[in-house]
């Protein structure tokens, strides 16, 4: 905001008040939109005194950035105490804090629109430096992750490819839901923990290092917690599916089994019969 | 290649060479780094020449874009006839047939490189197509999904997220695959079918109208096609992860009892006790 009031900065509290602005407005507008005019007026100073601080609009394209990525990545910070489903749902929700604040600057970011800007001022052939941003965004949200896992060295390979694919999920999940917001927030959040537990188990129905390390994992969760839930609901469900796949088979005998066991689970486990058939027939 | 030997090309043809020569070239180095003096040599034919079929290295980079985005789009026709595991299964045979034919070129589009490049014959301004195309793809994919899955006008939200999360999902599971190819391609392809059958899992856990869903898109599967195996494999990991994960709690019961189920899914269930101990001893 712009006041008639002026006061003189220093030069780095002027330049932070530029990144500011910088954010608010590639926030919602490609940089090509952007102009070095409107940022000078929403900073209340000149254009020439703009340049003073940024030889280009694409360097202070590149200094807000930078400064976005770096917030993002401070809210992958929680305490290593208790259990792990837990955690990673407080830091869902962190994460899903910071999409909702930046919304629409986040989804250009992301879809790489404005991050490789049209920009007649970037020097031929530089490579985009928002590429580089992003990916170590993505590494610090890995490396995040295999720190709570207790991992240390280089994890299995498909502990690498299950954590790589779930950070990719994360980001693309939060995407599809800014278009729209069908979806309660804190559904999705919830949702991505569950999905890093589901993808973990796929990995480890076919290999025993990760069976192994999943059992590990499991061992310290609470049975209320949000992967001893999903454990529970998973039974009564998989048993469910299980029947339907193929009578008289492994798999539907295993099925019929684990039915008895999911209505252990509690009045809350899951879906009944009703709005099973009903919804399958509005589906399909 | 070039040979000696010069013969007169038709109009379409010429051009279509052009995308030929660009495609190589370009799927392994950016748009930045290759020269129309290089593509005119592999073509065989004078720089002027070039200019005279495309206005410009954009240009042809991004008929180059639309041949293989046409190209990977033509590879997810499957029919619809049989179980749906199954033919998601093929499916994924052929999107990583394009990826191991497309390598280089495949992440550099999908990373964004290349995509967006710094070439200074292209209008200031311009919005990259790049993105148009890979957008294209990505419907294209979510597209015959959809219709695989039965699923006619507006999918519910849930089922919409579950979808276009899991085609971001196949592309970066395909990504970081590239990257070091730790992993058989085949077990890839198998976990991908999987990982769909998980997400859509987790999302019914919580949703009776997917679970609805889930119920009628398991009834057609039979017990040893990927999503049957599945289900018997899940019954045997749950059950031993429902047991670790709280003692006396409702989903331990749930677990305790589905482990006996899973016994019935057979020898080539899971791993055993022995795999998971000493596995979960190297991780941690």
């Amino acid at each position: 905001m712009t006041t008639g009031v002026r006061r003189r900065m220093g030069v780095e509290e002027r330049r932070q008040q530029l990144i500011d602005v910088a954010l608010e407005l590639f926030g919602s507008r490609s940089p090509d939109e952007v102009s070095i005019d409107e940022i000078a007026a929403a900073a209340g100073i000149s254009r020439p005194l703009v340049y003073h601080y940024f030889p280009g609009k694409h360097s202070l394209y590149e200094a807000a950035l930078r400064r976005a990525a770096d917030e993002l990545t401070a809210r992958f910070a929680e305490p290593r105490e208790g259990p792990v489903g837990a955690r990673l749902l407080r830091v869902m929700g962190r994460f899903f804090d910071f999409v909702e604040e930046h919304g629409a600057g986040f989804a250009a970011l992301m879809r790489g629109g404005p991050a490789c800007p049209a920009d007649a001022s970037r020097p031929a052939g530089r490579v985009p430096a928002a590429h580089a941003v992003i990916d170590g965004v993505r590494q610090a949200a890995y490396d995040h992750v295999m720190d709570h896992l207790g991992v240390r060295g280089r994890p299995p390979a498909r502990l690498d490819l299950v954590v790589r694919s779930w950070v990719a999920l994360a980001e693309s999940t939060a995407l599809i839901w800014l278009d729209g917001r069908r979806i309660p927030r804190a559904e999705l959040e919830r949702q991505l923990v569950h999905d890093f537990g589901a993808l973990v188990a796929v990995s480890a129905a076919y290999d025993g290092e990760m069976a192994g390390f999943v059992a590990g994992m499991l061992a310290d969760e609470p049975a209320d917690g949000p992967f001893g839930e999903l454990v529970g609901r998973l039974v009564t469900l998989v048993a469910g599916a299980g029947s339907g796949a193929g009578a008289g088979s492994g798999a539907g005998s295993g099925g019929g089994a684990g039915a008895g066991a999911g209505d252990d689970a509690g009045p809350e486990a899951v879906a009944g019969p009703d709005g099973r058939g009903g919804a399958a027939q509005a589906v399909r």
